[in-house]
């Protein structure tokens, strides 16, 4: 896969990224490359769950939302991404003060795209695997938002 | 499974449910039955997408916390429940003014219970099955919190 | 969902079903309407694991199979139906002497249309719930087999 | 992750690895390390789907067979492994004349493993990614056979 998308494509995906409920999670954009998306949040005490560890929703959410963002730099502008479903496995605990998302595109269909995200807890500047995502999403034609 | 739990636990439950990220994200206990967690969140603008719909990252995380709750139903008081891992399929496109989540417990083991989500979307009064989700929990006394 | 599908169909569907691999693995059809499927297959020692349980690769390729044919009920004869994913969670050890495996569609999208799949084990006349899938399908035109 | 077993165990899981089921679908053991498996069958007409495709339950139990190997490989002798459940997606479409399936370890936990599994699809000496699997598997002490 060709790494590059345009500057333009690239800044006009991360300023989307962050609108809404992900602005309410303050998760943002790292970096964007083509068939690749990586994310970050700085941890507050509303990402934590009542015994101090991370919440699963927390990870899941950036999971999806990444991974859509890591389909949207393989399609046109005219397309947008919908999550089909996706399954997450926790792997370890999450108690850092920051949370890294990688996701990248494993399979490329005009329809059917499928990424791969995995969200790394930063603690004292050591990476670790918290959780592995599989998602399924869909480009549809912005005039076609029926699945 | 006997329906009932005491009235004490189900007040514990109902207290504990809402904290740290589920606080954030507003989610509030509905009604409680041993092996059955009821949730409900009123839609607010930072529940949705750019494009109006409510986040999956909504659904899903409303999808595993409810699902850890009805683990918790069926669980002494000295356990915690931990998610090993989830899946969600997104059936409808959600958009209504609240969502409903009901949890069921399908298999209840002393260690590995699973459970079932179904998240409604309630429009005008009209409930729509939007997602649903099968978890996968792991009951641990709360002095072993290991996997 | 009207329940009926033509008695024409319904026999197509019946003798497609058993084919390839799901031959091998002597699966057969059992009880077909509109939006359900339902197949069976009688446990021997090849469909099991060294310890005596039944593997747990049955248990999902019936999963499977079975929700893609409770999909082609509900599609017109010139589709193709493909499994773009599934999850399964095996609820109890699976040890009877058949299998029944009961798929209902519920998400009838004109592409995308997602399955649910029960698979029960048979003991003396009585019968467990073994495993549940939730299965992602895909509607494809004959002459445009390609996602 | 120290990369040997003992020789005595490798030979002990490969000849373990082909009864039943696994037997009567011809998957063969071929590769074995600590936190490692990789298995591998030739395709016949049993294999496949009406249409000629390898069919996706045969993707399916490979991927889950074959992480469960994986996680044999890291445990003691007096375990038994079972899967809890598992998650394929199909990447792309399978028609080659023989499949290899690589599980990896990514959760090695004292009794909650999770395994990852590609399975390729081998086609006049190319291999295509065609499934890729998140399997969560228990280690269980073999007289405590009770999830």
């Amino acid at each position: 896969m060709d790494e590059k998308i345009s500057e333009k494509r690239a800044a006009y995906l991360a300023e989307d990224y962050s609108r809404g409920f992900i602005r309410h999670c303050q998760f943002e954009p790292d970096v964007i490359r083509k068939g690749y998306f990586q994310s970050k949040v700085t941890i507050k005490e509303h990402h934590r769950q009542q015994d101090g560890f991370i919440h699963a929703g927390v990870m899941a959410t950036m999971a999806d939302h990444t991974a859509g963002y890591s389909a949207f730099t393989i399609v046109s502008e005219d397309y947008q991404i919908l999550t089909i479903e996706f399954k997450v496995n926790f792997l370890r605990p999450a108690y850092g003060d920051s949370l890294i998302c990688r996701s990248r595109v494993i399979r490329e269909g005009s329809q059917i795209i499928i990424s791969e995200s995995e969200v790394f807890d930063s603690r004292e500047g050591e990476e670790t695997l918290v959780a592995k995502a599989i998602v399924t999403l869909m480009a549809v034609q912005k005039d076609k938002l029926e699945l």
